[in-house]
């Protein structure tokens, strides 16, 4: 195999973004003696398994199904984007986005912003004029919803310090920061996450203008805006957009727009049309062996394992569900 | 003007992404009463000024040339990505490439791979076979150069914590971490980050196989690679490509590689294509304040500044030299 198409570097990081995995095979590796000594982990040593091999391992149990009536699907002419709502985080907003998909109000409308290192964004084109496309029933002002109380959510806490939050993990398949002494959390801005978009307004924002993360993670926007939901499949066809011009990125070109075709909530597909995804339980035994698969890396191409992960470098696997015996 | 064309909510993280300014007209924006008391930061509060207000008034002392010598310019169909190269860093490195460039070695080779939220790499298709291109009198193997000594570099440390490195900050214009035990420092892998890629053996990294971070800062890379400098222009024709598929991003459809027309030492150029480009002093003041300015935003959007800045969410401003008078 040519280096170019297999090098080792490569395949460390390679698995996932922090979005996605579709069925993650494992290129030939090569397992590394001596490196152990390098491990700044206190956790025990044990035979280094890879982030592929933690995942393919990873019993039935350790998975949860995506839920369709959680899900969106977005139709692009490139491909298809699906995305899991997160009704726990924000369950207004994440109310009043269904309201405007069932009656079709993202059909036909585009991804009107792309700016490079920051977020994709997808609206009416019109909005603000006359020619805005009606809301129908759905609000168009809603109280924010930046953060929540920690109440009972599963939290699985990273032991890796974080300058935007006190205490940061994963609550139900989510990045999250959390505040005990306030008692709230919140899902945290990483690749891939899912927001409303407001205006100055906190309560300006309604889920018809939607923003996803396609940058180094901007976690100033933490708690000052609803966050929605998270990417689970293609996000490669949000994050390629041509980019604006600068400085935000909007297109005033309005060729350049992609056109939406269709944003449905999956349960309303036709049931061969719903797409069949399960995700890592971030409660699992599993997803805790991946993170410190990933904070300590100890195949044969790192020589000096980082000891530490941010929250936005973890992926969060999703595969197709595995078909019936 | 319609929301949708400048919300507020997108002004204040727009300035820029990690590695690119341009023009940089400052949108509207509205002073904010009554925000100060949610200010994390103990630095004393004045009037505030957002991170274009700053840049737009830096002194021309604040500002330094990209010098010709240091700068690669990479020619695609889409357009034009300028790079700066870090001989500080990786001397040798530097050399080597500047050898292969200067004898076309890129002139015709390809993009071979785009992995979502990781990197874009470019290089020879055929390395590893025997159809692959000559590196002439540049050397195969070179020494690693994944940090040097911390030296008498300029640096302009973050007081924020970060997980990867004891010390992190700006020396020379790039974003670096720093640990003064072992007197030691390195570029981290920041969005927009040049990389020389490499097989398993530390020695088998030689600028003719490259990479930029193109997602989330993958600082698990740092001081395992050698880093030889950053995109400073055109960010977006590398960012924008079609991802390869899972899991490593390299194209197997050959069709989806995109050609470079040409590599050149800027230097090299005919004097009226050479790019006249200038990038903030990472030493200045004005630097200090744009950090600050992006840690702790007071504009009306903001309603909780974030009290702490990301060492990759810090802009490092670039821009056309200005005309003289």
């Amino acid at each position: 195999m040519s280096k170019i198409s297999a090098p080792h570097w490569l395949f460390a990081s390679a698995i996932l973004g922090s979005s996605l995995l579709s069925g993650c095979a494992a290129p030939p590796r090569t397992p590394l003696a001596g490196a152990t000594q390098q491990i700044k982990s206190s956790a025990p040593v044990e035979p280094y398994r890879s982030a592929a091999e933690i995942i393919e391992a990873a019993p039935a149990s350790d998975w949860r199904p995506l839920e369709v009536d959680r899900l969106l699907v977005m139709q692009l002419a490139a491909g298809t984007v699906v995305l899991e709502l997160a009704p726990q985080f924000a369950p207004k907003h994440v109310e009043n986005l269904k309201l405007l998909v069932q009656k079709g109000y993202f059909d036909g409308l585009a991804i009107v912003r792309s700016q490079d290192n920051f977020v994709v964004q997808w609206g009416d084109p019109n909005a603000g004029t006359e020619q805005r496309r009606s809301l129908g029933q759905a609000s168009a002002k809603l109280a924010p919803e930046f953060e929540r109380p920690i109440g009972d959510l599963s939290f699985t806490r990273l032991p890796d310090a974080d300058g935007f939050a006190p205490e940061v993990g994963f609550s139900e398949g989510f990045p999250v920061g959390r505040d005990p002494s306030t008692n709230t959390t919140w899902i945290a801005h990483c690749y891939g996450v899912l927001g409303a978009g407001r205006d100055t307004a906190s309560d300006s924002g309604n889920g018809a203008e939607l923003y996803v993360v396609s940058g180094h993670a901007p976690r100033q926007l933490d708690r000052n805006i609803s966050v929605v939901g998270r990417v689970v499949l293609g996000m490669e066809w949000l994050s390629t957009r041509v980019r604006g011009p600068a400085p935000m990125g909007f297109y005033t070109d309005a060729s350049l727009r992609t056109p939406i075709q269709a944003v449905r909530l999956a349960s309303e597909l036709p049931i061969e049309a719903q797409p069949a995804l399960e995700a890592l339980r971030t409660d699992s035994a599993s997803f805790t062996a991946l993170i410190e698969a990933r904070r300590n890396r100890r195949d044969s191409w790192y020589k000096r394992p980082a000891g530490h992960i941010d929250l936005c470098n973890v992926p969060l696997p999703v595969r197709a569900k595995p078909r019936p015996n």
